[in-house]
């Protein structure tokens, strides 16, 4: 038995049961022991931001973590930004990245960098297995880490002759990653925020973990019984919405307007999540959108029993049951294709129990409120801020369900991670991918103002515009094996999703918008 | 004047004329301050790692840095692999990365992550500039520190505040980048080096920044004049090559072959670059190349003056000039395409002056000896390993040089950075891209067997293989606005490459092999 072998040993035994690989001469002991372990899915992706991006939908999706496989310091670099959203989104996520052998590490040779500084810039867990015999233990330790909670990213370095030499014993059993409990909230903060919500303008502010439809219904309860606001965080990673689900009202994104949506309050109840803070500095905007003057009790932070926490909000507010919301989803839209009709269009077709990947930043403004009241659904967004997450979150999301997923991904966003498509394809998962045409850096556009950039010349302004040459969207999906079509109305819109969830298997819509819509 | 216009002067009035960006809010003042800078050219990347490609390309050809334009964290680890390759080719290039404004980081902001761990790993200069009057001497040091010699990656780290910021006071000039002298060869080393060549079986052995046409002619006449061999390193940044031009033996990329090429050797005198190694490290096969008994001379180390180096040896042996090498050209071939008809479809229609950007890899084995005797012509390839080079790094070259590029790309490595061709249409930039369908990754079916891994599954193979679906690459060109074609014989493929020689602006062939072509 190999490192390899035992690497892929302990990982099925501990439920990572999925790997998202883009392997290269230093990981090829690992592909070659896939063919011992059936129990491996292994999911080829082009290019490794696919692959981070894919683990952070699958465990945002169950709560497990997937692994990923990546090449040396360039694998783990490529990957690093999706790696940054899986991060912000707390989600469990082991990745595995080969390295030269240890005694070639001395040589310089010329794929040889500074992965352990890489690793570390991800602010999670790291290890470099210096030997076969540790493989088993490391990979244990590795998913330990992940799970934490709450969930991190946990970097395993795999010298390439630990994964290829010879464990000088066949364990006798694998090693069992330790998930650790989550922690309780301290008594004291539980008198302050029952005090609070009982006496003051209070919000209960959710985030993270606390997000489930059972947590939102709580909470709903709980503001209900002391008239309390129920606020969520700009950027969940991920929450279970549409009818029958208590819907919590969105931090607004830009920070003035986070900051008047607050100033009222005097205290701020935190389960699961952190202060909300600005996204961006602009001159003049102060960075943090709480008001001075507004308690704020972290009362339930990442990593701790929220469902707990709240229960016992609940039951020291002796809080009533609260009846279901209901409301109106928007009919299916005609006309030309904009904000409005595009959310509609979304809301009006959207099958029960579908997974959105929203990356459609500046066109999707009205996507949130259209979908409120639509057939139960669950919604992912963009965590990091960095951009490229749609496509691959939609990958591995789709390989951790059954149902579909549909991703709505701006054009610019796209761009980033494109080869998404083909493991679509590849995988023949039910992905529908919305892909959003305006053919801009419309968010640019937007922020320039706000940072008090004037822009007045021609040079400026083209460096936020993607229309010469205009990008053929739909040819970039069926190049990667998607079926496509370009849509121009909303009635075809609308007709182009219902044909995509009653088709097993990917299809790519691109939406024709006016140019520079949403800046 | 505010610290983005500090910014810009200082690059311009160094030298530093082209910017290859990817902007985002934190970068808004940067682009901006263009419009008052019309001696900077910004040419807009889709991905980062097709705008640290593109500055590698463009610094390879002029030996001058271009600057990129990152955004935060997550911009730069999508850059950096390609920066990992441009410092393997130890060019000159300033990173410019926005980031949060200084007072903001303290918040964790979503986009906030630990940059200068991410920087810190392409061990070269790094620095965040706290002050908008700091901006110019920073940026100036930044220069500086790129240049070297030898030449390194230098990020200049650029809070928001910095940049949108205005100066205490306008400077009264831009501070000058001053680029170190190159050091000269030790006199002992140099006397060692000389008595090796005139007594040992011994072979100068070039790389680095010493490969151009005077370089290689002068060290071909001090190897002639003592029957020394004449060799260059695998990978070699850039080289000048063919009619006429002295041509080296190219050290063979694989270990096992590279230490039989070198087993005879007593003495071995480095110009330009460092001992050679093995590439990868593989079971039973040593990670050096050169022989434990081989004298190793590191006479002009990377930075060093190697033309002063190479005329003392040339005096010292009393070397006379040697006639130029001549030899045929592979006519235009006929028939199927295969790695053989390739390499002279390329050789025959190649055009002098033409800047080629190698990332053929298995499917290009052939192409440096058909090409040797071709019409003067530079060279590029991967020096650092990390794939999806080629586009950027023709997209770099293109903007540097008046004439023509030619990329030869690999269709897995392709797909990594595809977005650089959208760059190439928007810019109009004369490079023919010949994209090298074999629906594999060949050299990892290749290394498998190297590395002792038995692959008997077909879970295993399947990771190998890329052709299910194919991908269909001249369509993802055309997507993307280059003009774009397919062909399968030899004869159409002459005929395509001769066809865009003769058509201004980019052009893309996408040539098709047998599937595993390579393996």
């Amino acid at each position: 038995m190999n490192g390899a072998h035992a690497l892929l040993g302990t990982l099925c035994a501990n439920g990572v049961s999925v790997c998202f690989a883009n392997p290269g001469t230093s990981e090829m002991h690992f592909v070659a022991s896939l063919d011992d372990a059936p129990e491996m899915r292994a999911i080829l992706c082009l290019f490794e931001g696919v692959a981070t991006g894919a683990a952070d939908g699958y465990a945002r999706v169950t709560g497990k973590p997937a692994a990923t496989l990546l090449h040396l310091g360039p694998g783990l670099a490529n990957g690093w930004a999706n790696l940054h959203n899986a991060r912000r989104a707390r989600v469990p996520l082991v990745n595995i990245v080969g390295d030269h052998a240890t005694y070639h590490a001395q040589y310089d040779a010329p794929l040889q960098s500074d992965m352990d500084s890489l690793a570390r810039a991800l602010n999670g867990w790291q290890k470099r297995t210096m030997s076969p015999d540790d493989v088993a233990r490391d990979a244990a330790e590795a998913i330990s880490a992940a799970y934490g909670p709450p969930g991190q990213i946990a970097t395993l370095i795999l010298p390439a002759d630990s994964s290829w030499g010879a464990l000088s014993e066949d364990p006798a059993a694998w090693p069992v990653a330790v998930r650790r409990p989550e922690s309780l909230p301290d008594d004291h903060m539980l008198e302050r925020a029952l005090e609070l919500l009982r006496t003051k303008k209070a919000a209960i502010f959710v985030g993270g973990t606390a997000t489930s439809k059972e947590h939102l219904g709580l909470t709903k309860r709980i503001a209900s019984a002391c008239s309390a606001r129920f606020m969520i965080e700009t950027f969940p990673a991920i929450i279970e919405r549409g009818a029958g689900i208590a819907s919590p009202e969105r931090l607004i994104y830009l920070s003035e307007f986070a900051s008047a949506q607050l100033a009222e309050l005097e205290a701020l109840i935190l389960i699961g999540t952190n202060e909300p803070v600005g996204f961006f500095a602009y001159p003049d905007i102060p960075s943090t959108v709480v008001a001075r003057s507004c308690e704020v009790v972290a009362l339930a932070p990442p990593g701790t029993d929220t469902l707990f926490t709240l229960r016992e909000l609940a039951e020291g507010l002796d809080a009533p049951a609260v009846p279901p919301e209901s409301g109106e989803v928007p009919r299916a839209p005609s006309g030309a294709l904009n904000r409005q009709s595009f959310a509609a269009a979304v809301a009006a077709t959207l099958p029960e129990g579908v997974i959105v990947a929203d990356e459609s930043n500046t066109t999707g403004t009205d996507l949130f409120n259209a979908t409120r009241f639509a057939p139960p659904h669950r919604w992912m967004t963009l965590t990091g801020g960095s951009i490229g997450f749609g496509l691959p979150v939609a990958v591995g999301s789709a390989v951790a369900s059954a149902g579909r997923v549909l991703a709505l991904q701006s054009d610019g966003s796209m761009m980033y991670t494109p080869q998404a498509l083909w493991t679509m394809a590849r995988e023949g998962l039910d992905v529908t991918v919305v892909g959003l045409s305006n053919r801009s850096y419309a968010i640019l556009n937007y922020e320039l103002q706000r940072v008090g950039a004037t822009m007045e010349g021609a040079t400026s302004q083209r460096m936020l515009e993607i229309d010469d040459p205009e990008l053929d969207l739909a040819a970039i999906a069926s190049a990667q094996g998607v079926p496509s079509l370009r849509v121009t109305t909303s009635e075809e819109l609308t007709s182009a999703l219902e044909r995509s969830y009653a088709t097993p298997g990917p299809m790519f819509i691109e939406a024709m918008f006016s140019k520079g819509l949403g800046a």
